[in-house]
């Protein structure tokens, strides 16, 4: 059966997801730039290198046939769209290749880019933007992309099935933290592997 | 140079040293019961594993001359002392074997227990309670011994020089948190490694 995975969601050691002041210089926040760097540095995105990391990088794409993610992931702007050159940060031909639902209260019309990939803008519950998901993904998986605030709600439902998390060996001290207050007693950590850049941490949905 | 040194520190996977609620039933709060399992595996902490968790388990008592708690890790008693019938969680013979300094603004005679320790009730400032320490301690370090609040204080006043945190795969859900909101530019994580039961990191000051 189709499941919902959340990958290479990687926070601070002291539990930040993103650093404050998000927008168009610094898509994560301040001092968040280097969060990513363990993944920038595998072969599947980009670098050189291969073994954990890389097959973690690469896990992240197997078997996804849709991506939802937040509103804030796909661009800096807040509120209203103000017209629609704001097309994501990912440039014509972006590296989904499927349908992504980009959770938002400001509809747009659907975006149709290069390579497969169209953005839907939707305002629908979580449930609802899932199972459109689920159908555009043919049978296959659908991925949760991000940001925090969009996992935690996914999280808080129970509909996210595997996370895979990636604790880097950095401080942030403030930002936008992904765990917190959040009932997790549907959860177990199921594989926990530390690499010279990162650990990563695979939590589950209990049988 | 003698330096003030944390160690065993455990805190979840979603950032809790403890649960909420602690109390005389649950030292470490709801939930937290387990949090420490990893530890008292060890042969150091009267297990019977050896190898790495049991190495971190030790090094937290080598050279150590005296050791600084916040009043919570001494009892559960909140507020004024009703009497002076509360000797501590750890019998009449506590492991410390040490001069142990209690912060609270509760004042209270020394305490002399058996086997060398001696419980001092302060109200000082850190730095000032610092100081007593390193006399007492006799060039040897001193340890902090928790909880989070009282490693926060020293944290934010980079009166630490080493850290050794652990992460268990478990999630509290909602508790008592070690990280959050506390600049930590003078840190860096110098270590990580991940067991079976548990990741350590190693945090210092930096150069």
């Amino acid at each position: 059966m189709a499941t919902l995975r959340v990958h290479n969601l990687t926070i601070s050691l002291d539990g930040y997801a993103a650093g404050p002041n998000q927008g168009l210089d610094a898509p994560l926040g301040q001092g968040a730039g280097e969060l990513h760097g363990w993944m920038f540095a595998t072969k599947s995105a980009g670098g050189t290198g291969v073994g954990t990391d890389d097959n973690f990088t690469r896990w992240g794409d197997e078997n996804i046939g849709a991506t939802i993610m937040g509103r804030n992931m796909f661009g800096p702007v807040r509120g209203e769209w103000p017209d629609e050159t704001w097309r994501g940060w990912w440039g014509e031909n972006p590296p989904f290749h499927h349908d992504v639902f980009v959770l938002t209260h400001h509809p747009r019309p659907d975006l149709r880019m290069e390579g497969g990939t169209t953005f839907h803008f939707v305002g629908d519950a979580p449930e609802v933007v899932l199972q459109r998901a689920f159908d555009a993904a043919g049978g296959r998986d659908v991925r949760l992309g991000g940001g925090a605030a969009t996992v935690r709600e996914y999280l808080s439902r129970e509909l996210v099935e595997v996370m895979h998390v990636v604790v880097v060996p950095q401080f942030l001290g403030s930002g936008e933290r992904l765990f917190g207050d959040l009932p997790l007693e549907a959860y177990e950590v199921v594989d926990t592997v530390t690499t010279s850049s990162a650990t990563h941490v695979v939590v589950a949905k209990k049988a």
